[in-house]
């Protein structure tokens, strides 16, 4: 394919695949099966929504990468990665969904013909889409080989950002900026959950100038009243109300890449119990921050965030964040670090992460977050939205 | 929890509940553990945007069934599900993607302290989000028990829709039509693809009266041009262009049930490629939806389909289409029935399918596909689309 369609340099492409090859032989693993889509993509460029069925990149020493997926998919990596036509493999559509085959008996041919029968091959056994099954049927077709665990492997590759990557994320960022300015105009007691989530999602696609809006790997998450105590709840027709809390979790997205945001919003006058959690959220967030310099962990942020939260008798039970960028369904967190105690993950210039600052308890909640990039000095916001309870009279 | 919330009625779910059991039993599973988030939601009315991380929903002989997530989503299960909160479930949150833990170890002891230490287990060894890496830390944690393969049991139980859900169906139905409306208003050269998707999505949130849209399982696919060759991309900012054809793939959503319904249009006076496909894919679906009565099998449509298709010298090298109902990302189909050589599965009434009669071949194609009901006479279709190949002057 051409390198105009490509969403990077093939330079960009080329330099990923000498840090999976790096992180391999590290690992002592001659061949790499990569099944989650969102490093699929980082590879080589692979993009589409094709990985409900088996499909995977193949990285080797010293071949190019090898896609294999469903037959009917192999027009789409044509379409969007740089991998040559010599490079790609497919299986036939009766493997689909079988109770008898399984695509991933094919792939084990495949490399076997490349020569990896006797390899020690690294396999994500923690990704998504790659089932049990699939595991079974991949080592039973390879009796020679020997596996080992690569999850993650990859992902954190991933984890500090090009300039290109950091400059699709900058769009994602004015993208979610334009998501809440238009929650901020709709939001009124007596409309539907889901008009406000269709003027969103209608904002979120069409994007900010030449940043349009791609789709987001989770969807809107949104918790009203008493439901805000449960994070993953979507929406449903229920009428927003009067002098009731509701905080919305979304991303911007462009090109795969995403800005996560989260706010609350309350209509009418706050809740002393609303008003005192902003102020435990902000004033912790504040210290989370100050500890995002290059040099201190992962940990550092998430310890001084649990810490001013304790003053007001807080307590956050989850991680306080992850790292971010390209995604895939269904999760826009990369699966490497996280704002937590225990994550010894040394703070770089590049790296992108969701402070994922919310608190949910038994029966209210409050989301109030920020996304942001690693830099030699202060961390740079990646978009800019009100850091505070937003309130419509 | 409380009846009202339910999106069924209590004692359909318990009718659920024992025809898996029923299932169960044939299959000699004492335990199934159910981690296919569509079966979970079937069972139990569990819902939520939490499958990213490990979560199962735990089916015994004779108690009732068991949620286990993630601490933060206790709460959605409490606010969706109809399990008591004696039947909860959680992990703490250090066991999210940490290298050293794995959520399904503690589903282990669960499983101990239910006293299904030694039983034979069914697992969903090719469901979504199942990983081998759980897999191996759930059979490590009960040594004593027996493992089966228990995929598609669940998938296959949904077949046979209830009154209730056709009725979401028949809605999701009226959601897809509404979406081409839209896009037969807005399709126009010139305008970015993205702000045509905008557009669906904002027409497919919205709803249809009462029936308010939900998120599709899987975001819309289009091909415009040579794109058509390739079924699953998405969507970029490239201009319409007059003289093209573009498809869609997409879906009407309510309350998490699903009606895909694809159409290809051409703006412009339409080449003789596409309209003698055109006319191939229409007789085909004729000839298939005559085979499509109680009795027959899944396999005489598809069969019908492409002995049609012969006719002009076509072939339809994929699947000509599966079970539809309720879903969650990354795909709508129940991953159960397909439309296909060798699919002997009797027709019966209250079956709903996704005709997918798309063709996609090196360079083109085209999509013009049904949702339909078998009743006990001629097909219900779930909405009401010109099908044909929509032309835009």
């Amino acid at each position: 394919m051409s390198d105009e369609k490509l969403r990077f340099e093939l330079s960009e492409y080329r330099t990923r695949l000498e840090k999976a090859r790096s992180a391999m032989e590290r690992a002592g693993i001659d061949v790499l099966v990569v099944t989650d889509p969102a490093n699929m993509g980082w590879l080589t460029g692979y993009e589409g929504n094709s990985f409900y069925v088996p499909q995977c990149v193949v990285v080797s020493k010293d071949k190019d990468p090898l896609w294999f997926g469903r037959g009917q998919d192999a027009n789409g990596c044509r379409r969007t990665a740089y991998i040559g036509e010599d490079r790609i493999r497919w299986y036939e559509d009766h493997y689909v969904q079988s109770d008898t085959l399984h695509p991933m008996t094919v792939l084990g041919q495949f490399l076997t013909d490349e020569g990896h029968g006797s390899a020690i091959i690294g396999l994500e056994k923690d990704s998504y889409y790659f089932s049990p099954a699939g595991f079974e049927a991949l080592t039973a077709a390879l009796p020679n080989a020997r596996f080992k665990n690569a999850m993650r492997m990859i992902n954190w590759e991933r984890i500090v950002k090009s300039p290109r990557e950091i400059e699709y994320m900058r769009g994602a960022g004015k993208i979610v900026e334009a998501m809440y300015e238009r929650i901020t105009e709709v939001l009124r007691p007596e409309v539907k959950q889901s008009d406000i989530i269709a003027e969103i999602s209608y904002v979120g696609t069409r994007g900010v100038g030449d940043y349009w809006g791609d789709y987001p790997s989770a969807v809107p998450n949104l918790g009203a009243g008493a439901d805000a105590s449960a994070p993953h709840l979507t929406w449903t027709d229920k009428p927003i109300r009067a002098n009731e809390s509701i905080f919305f979790e979304l991303a911007g997205v462009h090109k795969r890449y995403h800005c996560p945001l989260s706010r609350s919003y309350y209509l009418g006058k706050p809740s002393q119990q609303m008003l005192d959690a902003e102020k435990a959220v902000l004033e912790g967030m504040s210290a989370g921050l100050e500890k995002a310099v290059v040099g201190n962990y992962c940990e550092d942020i998430a310890l001084a965030y649990g810490n001013a939260l304790a003053k007001y008798g807080l307590k956050k039970a989850s991680r306080a964040g992850y790292s971010i960028g390209m995604g895939y369904p269904p999760a826009w967190g990369e699966n490497s670090a996280s704002f937590r105690d225990g994550d010894k993950t040394e703070l770089r210039p590049g790296m992108t992460f969701h402070f994922m600052s919310g608190l949910w308890y038994d029966d209210w909640g409050i989301e109030i977050t920020e996304s942001f990039l690693i830099t030699e000095g202060e961390v740079e916001f990646l978009s800019n939205v009100p850091r505070k309870l937003l309130v419509i009279e």
